[in-house]
């Protein structure tokens, strides 16, 4: 396969002149360029450069917003809402970060509800600035309805991301984010590019068999991780940043898009914890205590979340990023 | 084997004098007996009236207090702090429990660190009144370190149980609350006393190797529920509930037993959202949504959290408890 090496630069500005070119106003155009850069940088191509395609596909459906002002308010003490007016989250997040951690640091937490969001972004671009800023981060988002409840074998709840993350000082911090299905969507359409069956356990056909075609559980259902535990945080998900915040479940975001084949629309829920006010000036004894728990995790061989991404970041740094000719011509033919 | 049938009230008394008998004070025994009557009234023997075996080894190890006085904190504008100071989790949560509401009210969120308490009780017991109170309830602790992360094979993390509820007004509220281990540790012990080997993927041996033989697991360590999924959860556990509010980790509080074979000590993290607060006169419209989202669970077979419990509930109400006469005469010896 002949790839392209691009610096993360030329990957910015190419990703930044498909954005405009398609009619994304400046600021949105700046901080999904950013996101998918930074995505392509730590490694993690499912949310890299690839992402373009389907952006400007749901742009072109009519199926988001590409110059929406977000609308911050402040909502109660500890609730901030951003409404994103139909354009995707990034800038929302951007706009109400400040004052979602002015909060935090005043109450000890506070609560960010995005709504009325078209998302496409992994939650750890929403963890990672909460962080830097010394606070721990947690953060959900149902997506359209494709995972069954365990018992069920209909498709309800989408793949439900969870992030969390905890600041380390100087060291990068320690940040999960993974779905609550078995796997990733995308996971599966690449299975099924390539031909191949997909693992046991990650899904249903539409007769609720156990299927591992990966096209028969794309009609089907997918399931949770971790049966009926995974399905239950993946119904937490659903309540947290849908009705608790006056937004759409995964099955509403999905009958939304009436088949057009957009991205998930809908609202996120982003968490902060300021640990200064839970501990005061005793604040750094207890962060060491975590750093004897991540000391212990790695002593024996267990990674620590996120650990991969900052090691690809270090590199790309250096040496830019590789992608496909095959991307590279796809995206360049989007401006 | 011979049952004993105990109407709920003659369940609490007998839990009442076992526990005033032993020295707790009469602040703590009602709170306790009330715990473990209602665990077995709801179907829930493992954490039912069995647990005061438990209660009264760990009183006579000397690792609880029988009588301290919790102190309630009003620590930042959504944080409310109970210091247990070395006695059970549930006082200091009964009591700190309305500062919390009232903040939750206030603030939208807000969050409760119950530190230096002996954890016996299920997560459950400290979700319910949020419900109840027509809030949105999430909770954790950390336990003794007995699990795995995934990647390693040692005991680090503790069976570390997460508990969430959703308010459903006259119905019974949704309430998940489980262990992101594999399984609960006494269901191991449980196979252990029937002779019986346990399923794959529970634990592994002082080796590191995949075991069904419940001894060599509970002399080695522990899994998490869904892989490296579930260990970030377990993870985030020990974080949330030990440094985020200054309190031990599994492996520290293992440490602080010493080998003397008692509860978990260290702290309990609750979190509380306020719908109304979130969606102002909306609430109800939104709150509908969840609805219709549990209605689609059910009406596909799914089971909704916590079903089971209240249905044992309404049966235990009527008939009262039934438990093995050998139990009786155990919980009958302690007074």
């Amino acid at each position: 396969m002949t790839m392209v090496n691009l610096s993360l630069t030329e990957a910015y500005s190419l990703a930044h002149q498909v954005l405009r070119g398609n009619g994304f106003s400046e600021e949105h155009a700046t901080v999904v360029a950013r996101n998918v850069t930074n995505g392509e940088r730590d490694g993690c191509a499912s949310h890299g450069l690839w992402r373009l395609l389907g952006i400007v596909d749901t742009l072109r459906k009519g199926k988001v917003s590409p110059d929406a002002v977000p609308v911050v308010t402040d909502s109660a003490p500890a609730i901030v809402k951003a409404d994103a007016g139909g354009a995707f989250s990034l800038l929302a997040f951007e706009q109400a970060l400040p004052l979602l951690i002015e909060k935090t640091r005043h109450c000890g937490i506070a609560a960010l509800a995005i709504n009325r969001c078209v998302h496409f972004s992994a939650l750890f671009a929403d963890i990672e600035p909460l962080t830097d800023a010394g606070l721990v981060g947690y953060a959900c988002t149902p997506s359209h309805a494709w995972v069954a409840p365990a018992g069920g074998t209909l498709p309800l709840f989408g793949t439900n991301p969870i992030a969390f993350g905890w600041p380390r000082g100087e060291r990068p911090p320690f940040i999960f984010d993974m779905a609550t299905s078995a796997a990733a969507r995308g996971e599966i359409q690449l299975h099924l590019r390539a031909g191949k069956p997909i693992p046991e356990g990650w899904g249903v056909d539409s007769d609720g068999q156990p299927s591992t075609d990966p096209q028969a559980v794309l009609d089907g259902a997918m399931l949770t991780f971790g049966g009926h535990k995974g399905s239950a945080f993946a119904a937490m998900v659903e309540l947290l940043a849908g009705p608790l915040i006056g937004d759409m479940t995964s099955a509403e975001s999905l009958a939304w898009d009436d088949g057009a084949g957009g991205l998930p629309y809908g609202g996120e829920l982003i968490l902060a914890f300021d640990p200064t006010r839970f501990l005061g000036q005793e604040a750094h004894v207890h962060l060491a205590r975590a750093e004897t728990l991540f000391d212990a995790m790695q002593s024996q061989g267990a990674r620590l979340p996120g650990e991969r991404r900052f090691v690809a970041r270090a590199k790309a740094e250096q040496e830019g990023v590789v992608i496909t000719r095959t991307l590279y011509d796809d995206i360049c033919a989007l401006r």
